[in-house]
């Protein structure tokens, strides 16, 4: 198996290739009854879009959603609910310069490695446009978790060596930086504009938030919360650590310090430096977590590297890629966080005989 | 599913609380043939245990592994391993105190919600116990890694607010913090201790190493290596965060500087910020993480918290417990990665055609 | 993986040979609060015990429970429940002739193929002792399915030439045959005996009746409700067949004949050729199947065989054995059937909205 | 989650509605460098497809699958290989009559009952239609399964009340019954003539024989070889019992019958009563075993039903449909197998250490 597959109850199957005729998803476990609105699926992929703003690439995909199954009417009728994006873009570049040379920072020399075959075609499964199927996946979830009163909001907290200084939801999906500061936001788009000047690119750090995940959600041992959050954010190529409430800054905390305490209330924690994660199972705080995003890969100045035959050589890569791939990565991590959670709502309904007893 | 289980085709499933009669775990997928060195699992068993110094809770655990199954001669015979360690030191305390109050920095508060029963005996299957069968089967897995080349190392480095600034790793188990630099070992020591005299407990961060893994291991999309790492690592209660290669760091870092350049060689990597995977893939260079540890939320000193009515109370965590449990997690990281590419092993034998047919 | 689990939401993962210290099972998914009655346990491994009659092997088998994990004063936690079944009477038999000898009828020449090891010791794991696990679990799933007002009742339809032409539930555990008809149960106690003296065994059939479903188990496409029973029956090692409802009859017969009308009524199905599954999907109606169970293959007449050299030898197999398995086999079927229902129960609760919305 | 996937190392999940846009299936786990021969797969589809005789349903199903991923140059890459076969024939009829109305036979009482919501349109995701995608990927299955020497034929063994009587391979795919006995098939094909002009259908029984399948495939307990197959033939809607080797005859054999002697050879056995699988282990020979296949539902004779009012009423189910779907589901039974033994053969890579280490 090639784990390409996520989820146990709530369970995605993504597919397709960065050039390939298509790529998509399979969503099992969609609650029958589930009004599926198709603009916000669409509102969503327009989001994680290229071509949104100088921060990010000029490829143009049009990223329109096909539903193929599983919905009627506009209702989820509970059979898998398939979602395909066609491939528009899929310009006719010559490709032949890459096809014995490893890329830095990429996957190419692993996957030679793994399959013997590679597909050189904007890096084949590799891409970053896999994270398209999510996106539209998480998307349902959602419009699952919206039932449910669950609002999850991601945001750019750090953009190369610009830091937000400021929380201010309603900002983020004002500036090209998704940056809750609009103060940080405009040096970061200075310093992402700089970088693309000098034929570079820069890294960040995400911020999310999870409201209203109730008390009680997560299993105890190998399915804490935390560590299906972590699985679905390191399984962003992208992604290079993630952090909970305190995060690292807790290596050097004393318990008197870290330790939350509680009074009256509902939640009744009085710090989160839990992140609203305790041995693995939400507490009913918000749910806090940033990650590590690396500087995109593709760069247009020379870089050294060998080819397929150990021999030293240099590369330079053209085309168009994001020279900080921070903004576009916000709705894709608030998509496996939604996956991560519409799972663990499923899951939690299988815990209690209460619950079972007294429908 | 409570998910107690972990991995795909090397598969342990974990079962015990931490007072009751015993703890195990199923090791479902070790190789038939592999001979079980049952004096390795239990040195690893007491690398874990507690009371090896002054850093450790002097709970004493035996922790002598019972083999139950799936091992005939000393060699594993392709069913499931079972491992069985009898809770031996289950002194009748009085939990009394703690059956209606939730302790901060615990799971208490979440577990209530989650299963309306809650085992408040040294907190039940939440305890930190729990690690003991993972180990158990890690030291199964190291087993079957030594046999493709491949060796994992974890240790302190930082404790409190001292870090570590050699590598050194014949220092690593000579020193009660196992800490790979031995004069930020005396330090760390007196920290802990400090921390202890205070009523109070300090946190650390933990390295890790995978030396001998091939490239083209992992799988491209939601397993990628790092992905599956992250999760068995944030599976551990006290882990609030891991980071790759250059982790954080990759925030304010230009492409330029994070790309690792490739020069002829095997593996062709100049420079390691990747960490030894890239696209989820490992790239055939020394895979290396950092994770951060909480400080162990059990102290002695008094806490504000609630009672299970919602009322304010206060709280005095008597008995034994770790002043910082980073020494102890050292031996649990390296088996929770041990599992991790023990399963990576067996998936990736099913990849390439030609393995197939040319044996 | 080597496939020792079982079940998605309510899964058991189980463990042990036949002759090696204990053999048990781990139950992930019981739900938290249900009373776990271990008489009900030790009366249901009581019922598959050997040594209950004549018809049975003489081996005299303890088969005491002793739940390890996850029951707090007599209720389940939500954590796993492990129960371990000590082998108390593992007799010092020589079974150096059967070490390179493979038995006709047994597993043992595809088990040397593929594990190239073999546990000679009663068969290792493919003994039918490892069915105590499944019987163990099997009856924690019947505790849960009561509180869901479902009943599950096997019996013998059939033992060798003798046919039950009756059904009379209250006679099943009156006599030694566990069949309905108390008629038809004389005889088949005969023809066992005969059995017995000509040092040969008979085969039989089983049938069951699952009472108390709703409509609208089970899942639609592989996961259908009939597909996992026959999975679970099958993967008894005895079974070599399955058929619902009328069974292996719908090959001569017309849809005009086969299709159950419906009429006013709950459920409304005036036939039941179905066997209470349609398409997969239960419809109210009484789940009936029937299974085929071969003759027990350890017979003491010479058999002919081959050694692991391949050479032609002559082998009597001494040794307690049942000379009929179908009234031991009873209990093992509705375990295996009941392990099938408490998942189905537990995975409906994630498919419909408004049961989500509405509690 | 829905059941929607089914396998392990070879693993597929399929989608589609009958009258939705498209159906299709993304198989995961394709072994990288697997030529695939789309010819064949088409073949394979139209063996399935209906329309190939007056046995079979005039309805007109193009059936053109389209390679979306997973496919480079001909070769299969490794990542998820997917297959979509877009409905052309979805004449806009009138469901209005079915749309509160419960057809006998079919699953729509179930559906309505576990949904909520059900899609009329010719039966939706529980409509046969779905197996297109099943041969889709058994076809695929099928080309690896080639390359280890592995060949499955499935044929009619009963159509109505007439029986084969001969087994001559070639003569299977030369008469619409896909009958080895070219005799027999004439009267099969009278007899399903006779019940189509009685506005009736019939059923039959399929057999399967699978060749050159290695002793030692298959897993000793849950995942037994037969326990998979009859999890896999049980998933087929259509299909109501299966059996191995003598099957249900074994109900009233004495062991000394039907054990199969072993003598010098290989594989070393005198007869096959085990159908090639013992203790779920294949046993080196050819694997055997029939299904029975119950009347197509779907008859345009006057039935009598209830609405979901439950009031009493007549249905007449007009349309095109199979009076006899046994030569239709043989393609189905052949590529259900192949995926069994696709995954079997992958899982058994990872069990014998002397395996990974001679490489």
């Amino acid at each position: 198996m090639g784990g390409n597959s996520f989820g146990t109850n709530f369970r995605i199957t993504t597919f397709g290739e960065s050039h390939g005729a298509a790529l998509g998803v399979i969503i099992d476990g969609v609650p029958a009854g589930l009004p599926i609105d198709m603009d916000f699926v669409q509102y969503e992929l327009a989001r994680r879009r290229p071509g949104q703003s100088a921060l990010t690439t000029a490829r143009q995909e049009g990223d329109a959603p096909e539903i193929v199954s599983g919905v009627l009417n506009g209702v989820a009728t509970g059979t898998p609910l398939t979602i395909i994006i066609r491939n528009t873009d899929q310009r006719s570049r010559d490709y032949s310069k890459l096809e014995h040379t490893f890329r830095p920072g990429h996957a190419d020399y692993g996957y030679n490695a793994k399959y013997g075959i590679r597909d050189v075609r904007g890096g084949g499964r590799s891409s970053g446009r896999e994270t398209a199927a999510r996106v539209a996946a998480g998307a349902v979830a959602k419009l699952f978790l919206k039932t449910l009163g669950i609002d999850i909001c991601a945001y750019a907290l750090q953009i190369g060596t610009v830091k937000a200084e400021k929380f201010i939801p309603s900002e983020i999906e004002e500036n090209a930086a998704r940056c809750p500061d609009p103060d940080a936001a405009e040096e970061m788009i200075a310093e992402v504009a700089a970088a693309a000047e000098r034929k570079d690119s820069v890294g960040g750090k995400v911020g999310c938030r999870i409201y209203g995940v109730p008390a009680g959600w997560g299993e105890p041992v190998f399915d804490k919360l935390d560590a299906l959050l972590a699985h679905a954010m390191l399984s962003l190529g992208a992604v290079k650590g993630i952090e909970f409430g305190a995060g690292f800054d807790v290596c050097s905390m004393c318990a008197s310090e870290n330790n939350d305490p509680l009074r009256p209330g509902e939640p009744p924690f009085v710090t989160n430096h839990a992140g609203g994660i305790l041995g693995g199972i939400s507490n009913g705080d918000v749910i806090e977590f940033n990650i590590a995003v690396k500087p995109t890969p593709s760069i247009s100045r020379v870089q050294q590297t060998v080819d397929d035959q150990g021999n030293a050589c240099e590369i330079e890569i053209t085309g168009r890629h994001d020279p900080c791939i921070v903004p576009r990565i916000v709705p894709v991590v608030e998509a496996m966080a939604a996956l991560v959670l519409a799972d663990t709502a499923l899951r939690q309904r299988c815990v209690k005989l209460d619950d079972m007893c007294n429908e």
